[in-house]
């Protein structure tokens, strides 16, 4: 997760001279960034280049990154009128310059391709807070006060999102990552009522594909059974979950992954090729695990440790 | 949990007038903060106003309130020398106008005042970070990275916060709540290495004290049992957790708060007073439930729905 970016030198000389968002909408940058990593590392499969965020341009709701603060959405949506404005696009052709880059990293690429999209629930954040919030009080004071509002947005965020999905399976991404990152601030009952039916609307639109599909989010101690009841062939566990205890609860009979701490990352050698054992000895060699970290990795990482576990995990696993 | 605050009127015309620390710090205008919520809803405790990072000054860490941000310390720990130079102060005498709030709120009072501060890892990340954050990347990178400097300063802010529950018991407070806010950002194991012992030092030092001890945290569904071991004789249940399920974990013979989405506050009333008998009925009535709201109230709530709240509760339940 996030495997390029801001903590890789090559990443960062990039950005001296392009944007995040220019980054994410010219596919050569694209290409160029996603190959950076499997280049400096040799990960075992690539996760494109891009952001969330991408989707929201085009259904009328442009956004920007301010340093330090990250994103910031324009005129964040507040009023059942605001989500009547948005716009059903279709991501094949908005969309074109990421289905574009992934075409052109099946040509570079000697590892799968992994594509993504958010869920409809942290995309709603995003729309509704305008940006990041610790309390997503917004986003509930919508979904509690104006349930038919909320659920005709995350509707709408659900069928473009499928069909996004989808569209990046065809252009050739091998595996596919609905990030549900902030929906660990809802308990299993709200989940059921406002986020379930969407996320399942987004995994009966991939069925057929020959694609598997990581369910991803984090502080989902509590959620991780009903996550792989919305769907999903993979389910992703963050670190507080140790991993067997999160594969027990998302259910033996689905894949799992997870679930390095990334702060871990600025850990002694010692302690972090301890904690990345422990993962794997959690995991037992069982078939469907796959190793990741519990969240994405974070600015100002040692490169020399991200090679390290790329490392260890490699000597210590047969593939 | 902040029952006092931005979101009263009234707390809002004192703070024209006056900064947030010296609010805390002038036992007057503590003393009426305090009162506000008591004299305007009835809640059957009162908890003193004040700040979590109040004992940091005194220790060598000036901070002050920067608007929309949050908490900056100016000069955050990043070293064991930043560590070795902070002071081991005495409470009673460098948080004296905290007590003699607290006195002066005995004789006002016809409710129990609770009493509080901060727990050793919640205090440490914002003597790390300089403020609030997400990924708590700097505290757990000197925590894993300098274990011995991380004890240090977590024995430390643990002894002065020891003192500090005492001095505020014998001053009057009649219960006491030891703020664990971030904790969840640990997983179990780190939780027993990094916070347990500190925590446990902190309860060991009221003992004998004759004041309910209420442990709180949130994202805890996976640390409530460890939470318990280290002590309390009542624990915090954030929302996500459902009530019955968290006293189960918690272990059954101990009293419980909690645990109400302080989100539902913005919510229409039948929804919000359908979640809060969800709560009370989960209670089952038992002996040992404090209602509490999850997590602190937030700004903006409207003050009807803690009317409410306050309302409902009185009139479901047997005191």
């Amino acid at each position: 997760m996030r495997q390029a970016g801001r903590y890789m030198p090559e990443y960062q000389a990039l950005r001296e001279r392009h944007s995040l968002l220019d980054l994410c909408r010219t596919p050569d940058l694209a290409v160029e960034v996603t190959l950076q990593p499997i280049q400096a590392f040799g990960f075992d499969a690539a996760i494109l280049f891009s952001d969330l965020l991408i989707p929201l341009d085009p259904l009328g709701l442009p956004f920007d990154f301010h340093s330090g603060e990250g994103p910031v959405v324009e005129r964040p949506i507040r009023s059942r009128d605001d989500v009547d404005a948005l716009r059903r696009f279709e991501p094949r052709e908005e969309l074109g310059m990421v289905l574009e880059a992934i075409r052109l990293l099946r040509r570079e690429l000697k590892v799968p391709l992994i594509g993504f999209a958010g869920a409809p629930f942290t995309l709603a954040t995003y729309a509704i807070e305008g940006g990041s919030s610790k309390s997503l009080a917004r986003t509930k004071e919508l979904m509690y006060g104006d349930p038919d509002t909320w659920h005709r947005l995350a509707g709408l965020l659900a069928e473009i999102v499928s069909d996004y999905l989808r569209a990046q399976v065809e252009a050739g991404v091998q595996a596919v990552q609905l990030f549900d990152s902030w929906i660990g601030a809802l308990d299993e009952a709200d989940y059921r009522e406002f986020a379930l039916p969407h996320v399942r609307r987004i995994f009966d639109g991939l069925e057929g594909l020959d694609a598997p599909q990581i369910h991803f989010g984090t502080g989902t101690s509590h959620l991780l059974a009903v996550q792989r009841e919305a769907g999903g062939t993979v389910i992703g566990v963050d670190w507080r979950t140790p991993l067997d205890e999160g594969w027990k609860r998302a259910g033996g009979d689905v894949a799992i992954q997870g679930n390095l701490d990334p702060t871990l990352l600025f850990a002694p050698r010692e302690r972090l090729l301890a904690r990345v054992d422990d993962v794997l000895r959690r995991a037992g060699g069982r078939a469907g695990h796959i190793f990741n970290l519990g969240h994405g990795i974070l600015p100002g990482t040692p490169v020399e440790n991200v090679r390290a576990v790329v490392e260890h995990v490699h000597e210590t696993t047969v593939r």
